[in-house]
């Protein structure tokens, strides 16, 4: 038995699958970041995730009770901060070994079958690794809200409230994201919407937003893609074309224009001449970025590298999966990686979360 | 008898003057900003600097002790979470009336005798107000390292922090702003020097820079002052003209402009036909910006605007002797803001911190 767990700042999901990469069940949890959670939080959304998913396939059948093996894929690649983590796993997970894992690897190895190439995530944070032989050979970025994660769903939600707060304040150029986050911030039913007043209602926001933690901001991405009118792909791993709608927000155009380029300057600083790819993009800002898909491409060819193909990845599970198989010395060839793929996409649709 | 304090977030001074505005004692405490420091360590600030202007005042002759009147200057011109700071004050200074008014404010009042005008700060913070009648008619900004202050010590030094590890790890262009900050954190004894390998080295300036406050991020400010060739400019109250040396660093100078044009920009917002100037710049980043005296005026003169005269003002006490002034009912001309000056100026060299 293997067990495949992403374990992301606001889901966990969990795979159980053979060793031909037939999945047999899939659960989620919540959000399993010890360091944006706190161990418990994070135990628990991970503990879920397992349960769930092992349930289903016990519903389905026999599981082989003998050992096994369990990827935990995470931010940075390792429970530091939250060392009970991985025995929580082994326990509710009933394996033998529990490997800890680079959420980024796995998001690389949900893409493509290969063992080499470049993947790019930006969600909450954003960050690029260079993989060779499974491995990590270089990353990144991937410095946090504070110190990096250019392009990232903070960096963009944090550019929408201080656009929207500028835009109100004075000192910024008028924007619909403002009226979004008049919206928004209406819904949460403290009477933002009787202030009317533009020092009152900056008071309240400014009040509002130094009590939360400052990563919370990233909730307002949304906002950005909303006033650029860029719908949101949902789980289809198809390339967002570059370019707006004509009555898209410029303020909102220009936030979206300077993210792509920075996540294509962070990608590019992975290359090597001797690797040609493939190019794995996940997250679900990267995403949602128009022309994203077309620009990583870009600084290849400018440099005369090959231009390499790039996939979209939905699920880092999967690529929990694969590395789990890894694990245990099996090949994860295209019939193996389509495999998960396929058998994976049913149980999503009758899981109970 | 007056007094005037300004209470900032590294220093605060204060001033003991008589009603013709020749000051009589200067002193000179920590950081009195209850929002940044806690009342207590504020409150502490605040007393010592009232203590060591009285003492010299003293020491120079009798003071009037019947009565008198105290303007205190602080950030949001109010004492909102240390409602004892306006007791200690009138206890210490021996006062019957505490005035709180805005730092902002105070700094307009530094800078010229007129009572109404145009104000831009940028210390840790960033702001401009439009001042009418002696009074804030519109303020834009000033919104907090998260929110906005656009073009402040916080702005500068989040930006010089980013550059530099972004050059470091790879996904931004090699900058000066690098190694001064390799050199800065060598100095604080941790072994910095020893980290060699890019990875250990970014691992543990993310470890330090997680665990301070985000707004102490302001004091690399600096970094990007010496990586573009800028002269500290210290207690001189002149322009520091626009241009960078050949030998500036390309990183650094792109941030200053872009806080000049931020600036630029705050300051605009504030402006009406009605009211042409004149125009105070006061605060820390704001006096050693290449170019910002002249780039203020530009939007006045592409809007058909009078350009209104440009002022620097260097330190906020002399506003808040101003305002002391005015409060009970003395007329602040040229005469009288010229001896607060030049009687202020020898007290400054003989003051005991």
């Amino acid at each position: 038995m293997l067990i495949g767990i992403d374990a992301g700042g606001s889901s966990t999901r969990a795979v159980v699958l053979d060793e031909t990469g037939f999945c047999l069940g899939f659960g989620v949890g919540g959000g399993g970041n010890p360091t944006a959670l706190g161990p418990m939080r994070a135990g628990e959304g991970i503990r879920t995730a397992i349960f769930a998913a092992l349930q289903q396939a016990r519903q389905r059948g026999d599981l082989g009770m003998s050992g096994g093996t369990a990827v935990l894929a995470m931010a940075g690649g390792s429970t530091a901060g939250a060392p009970d983590v991985e025995t929580a796993v082994r326990q509710v997970a009933g394996v033998d070994r529990v490997v800890v894992a680079s959420d980024l690897l796995a998001m690389f190895a949900a893409g493509v079958p290969e063992e080499s190439g470049y993947v790019l995530v930006s969600g909450t944070g954003a960050a690029a690794l260079r993989v060779e032989n499974n491995t990590v050979a270089q990353a990144v970025d991937g410095l946090g809200w504070l110190l990096g994660d250019d392009g990232s769903g903070f960096w963009l939600g944090h550019r929408a409230v201080r656009a929207a707060l500028a835009a109100i304040s004075g000192h910024g150029p008028p924007t619909s994201v403002a009226d979004l986050l008049r919206d928004e911030l209406g819904r949460d039913g403290e009477g933002y919407y009787l202030l009317r007043d533009r020092n009152a209602f900056l008071a309240a926001a400014v009040e509002k937003f130094y009590q939360v933690k400052p990563v919370e901001l990233a909730a307002y991405a949304a906002l950005v893609f909303r006033a650029a009118k860029v719908a949101d792909p949902g789980d289809v791993a198809e390339p967002v074309p570059r370019g707006f709608p004509r009555d898209a927000d410029p303020v909102a155009v220009e936030i979206l224009t300077d993210a792509v380029a920075l996540l294509t300057r962070t990608l590019a600083a992975v290359r090597t001449p001797a690797l040609a790819g493939p190019v794995v993009i996940g997250g679900s800002i990267a995403r949602r970025l128009p022309g994203l898909v077309e620009s990583v491409r870009e600084p290849f060819e400018a440099d005369g590298y090959p231009v390499p193909p790039v996939t979209i990845a939905v699920d880092g599970v999967i690529g929990a999966a694969v590395l789990a198989l890894r694990q245990v010395g099996v090949t994860v060839d295209r019939t193996v990686f389509d495999r998960i793929a396929s058998t994976l996409a049913p149980l999503r649709n009758t899981v109970v979360a």
